[in-house]
């Protein structure tokens, strides 16, 4: 059977119908239309000669045996936000079933493993990429034991409905062991392709995040009678900070976003005694990164000064940049250039089961366009014609690495 | 009997142990707290030789009849707003009372009149300077007929409690024909005064006021995956209005304040779609407020061409410059400089009763100096000396404009 990328968005559709409707997706995980979902995604691999496994974090594996003893993992997540988008997620698994469908009918030329990452999404409990962070041997049982989601349950109880026991997740780990290649077909979840009028680009790695609560702290004052020279205005501080951070984060190559902003006391004839605000920092490059940190905390320095206003910074999360396999990535931009026509190399600004999984192994992901850049959203989608070339590259991606990882040339051992 | 300073601050300390205490004044006009002031107030006028009436609008008037047919009147306003400060607008009435009893010994060479506006805070109805603009003609039943207080008490209703009749306010107007003069004391609510190390200050007149709701409308995205320049950032296209605004005001002289500052949705990962501001413009000079106005909106303009940002106005209210009597200016100077040996200008940032009455009759305020600059706070204050000096120089005014009135060259006929 060959790859039919149809076939694909029509798994899509269905899975669509049952798991979601004009609200847009609703297959959050340890749920039970996540369950529903899932039952699906059996339904579907019943059909192949496959062998269907839940790990110890409450991935699903489908293993297809190969002729040879290399395996390349490719998968996603089928959990998706409430009110979710069709393809988030979805695609990258239903891609995934459709390479175990194309490689099925004779034995191929390596072991070829779907994986569907139990809550990549964090929906219920606010802890993203569950799974794929166990598998990596990053999700500590101890950090998220406490979670509780908003009717009070308990992660622990949630997990065990489902056939997961929270401290044993670790175990899942062994499931990365060996495997020679991890590929991941996402939606991009931004407008970059769409822009560009591109199907499908190739992804570098994930960006680092440097997130931060910010407080200025001012003094309150009459809006009439408080001359500008004796003010201490907090929300103008913050305005400039907000607007030092974009500055900075376009010298060098990053983004900077400012998400909730609160002032007080918020009244028209006062000025503003305090602004809250969060500052969220990305870039790919860890020095880029670094220096966009440095450069707002100096012009926090000198606004401070400037303003009369106090400004405490608290770091709320951070993580590196994660690089994906340069030789995959190579590969990704050929699949694009084969099929496309073009090929685009981009950082994702999300994070991704694969930032996790490339920790440990040569892993890249493909992007297909999102019109508009919409995510998390019932208006997410891609044209249906991206959608089968990215689909496409995605196949036409999975070939090389067979092939590259058949090759006794190559140097897999470390990322 | 002499004037002296140390009464009126004996006066005023009574006042606020009678209707304030640790939790601030609570003398919100229309009240029961506020009666009692005023109860407290017709004790102290029963001492002396006045007739009290109150007018159509509420205010308490006490007239001591003079020599001569001219009359200066001299007043502020006993309400407060709840846990106010307990020299706002008593000082002015305090101030008043001590000049009664200063010049009840003999009868003064004209006639001197004391009034205690009514409603100057609008605490409790949300319309400033009610008793002063009924007093001057400005005050449209109708305009504050709805008005409910937060029981859903209706204006009419709490008015009538306190013998006022809303369709009759406007008969006060007969209060305010043929006066010579209005003089005012007053904390300064401001930190003009004692940032100059000054105790008291002649007040030019109050500030116009522009004050406009802003609404900027973007783009949401994702904070990591949309690039910078694919932006529509609601909060920093606010952020760049906040900071034209002040810009602007600092070349003409005046003052901008952004108040409550609202974004949506306000989550970290997410680019703000939408910013809800006010913006609050004063100047003295019309010329100066009118280019201010034209300075934001061009800058909006602008802004909104840059970031790809939709702004929509609406104007919540706006009032025009009022300049106070100049030659009555000049003696507060004049005042200022006999007795603090200093004389400083200023203009009024907030609104006042006098700019009222200044509609119609010659008037002048004098500022007494305001530690900090806090208002509408229990910690509202005023160093003794500086307080004590401020009722002096106010004395020392009443006396020049008592020499004024008699003057036979003066024409006083228009403002």
């Amino acid at each position: 059977m060959s790859h039919e990328p149809a076939r694909v968005i029509t798994d899509l559709r269905e899975l669509a119908e049952r798991t979601g409707g004009p609200g847009g997706a609703r297959r959050v995980a340890w749920t039970e239309e996540w369950a529903k979902a899932r039952e699906w995604l059996h339904s579907r691999l019943a059909e192949l000669p496959v062998e269907v496994e839940q790990d110890a974090a409450g991935n699903l594996w489908a293993t297809l045996a190969g002729e040879h003893e290399e395996r390349l993992v490719v998968g996603s997540h089928i959990d998706s936000v409430p009110s979710g988008g069709w393809l988030d997620g979805a695609l990258g698994v239903c891609a995934g079933l459709e390479v175990l469908r194309s490689y099925a009918e004779t034995t191929p030329p390596v072991t070829l493993q779907l994986v569907d990452w139990a809550d990549e999404e964090g929906a219920r409990f606010g802890r993203s990429l569950f799974g794929s962070s166990a598998a990596a041997g990053t999700l500590e049982p101890d950090d998220v034991r406490e979670l509780r989601d908003a009717d009070g349950v308990p992660l622990p109880d949630a997990l065990a409905a489902h056939g997961v026991e929270l401290d044993r997740v670790g175990e899942a780990r062994g499931r990365l062991e060996g495997i020679g290649a991890y590929l991941e077909l996402h939606i991009e979840q931004g407008p970059v392709l769409a822009d560009l009028g591109l199907s499908a680009g190739a992804v570098i790695g994930t960006y680092g995040v440097e997130r931060h609560a910010l407080r200025f702290a001012g003094r309150a004052g009459h809006a009439g009678s408080t001359p500008l020279r004796l003010r201490h205005d907090a929300f103008l501080a913050a305005a400039r900070l907000g607007l030092a951070a974009r500055e900075s984060a376009a010298r060098h190559g990053g983004v900077a976003t400012v998400g909730p902003v609160r002032v007080a006391p918020g009244v028209p004839t006062i000025i503003n005694e305090s602004c809250e605000m969060t500052l969220d920092q990305r870039a790919f490059e860890p020095e880029a990164l670094a220096s966009m940190l440095r450069d707002v905390r100096a012009a926090g320095d000198s606004i401070a000064e400037d303003e009369g206003v106090e400004i405490t910074w608290h770091r709320i999360w951070n993580i590196e940049p994660i690089p994906f396999d340069p030789e995959l990535v190579a590969m990704a931009e050929q699949a694009c250039q084969e099929v496309t026509d073009a090929a685009h190399r981009l950082p994702s600004g999300a994070l991704h089961d694969c930032a996790e999984i490339a920790r440990l192994a040569p892993a890249v992901m493909v992007f297909a366009a999102s019109t508009g850049g919409i995510s998390h959203s019932p208006a997410e989608d891609t044209p249906e014609r991206d959608l089968e070339r990215a689909l496409v590259t995605f196949a036409r991606l999975v070939g090389l690495t067979i092939e590259w990882l058949r090759r006794p040339d190559v140097d897999r051992s470390g990322v």
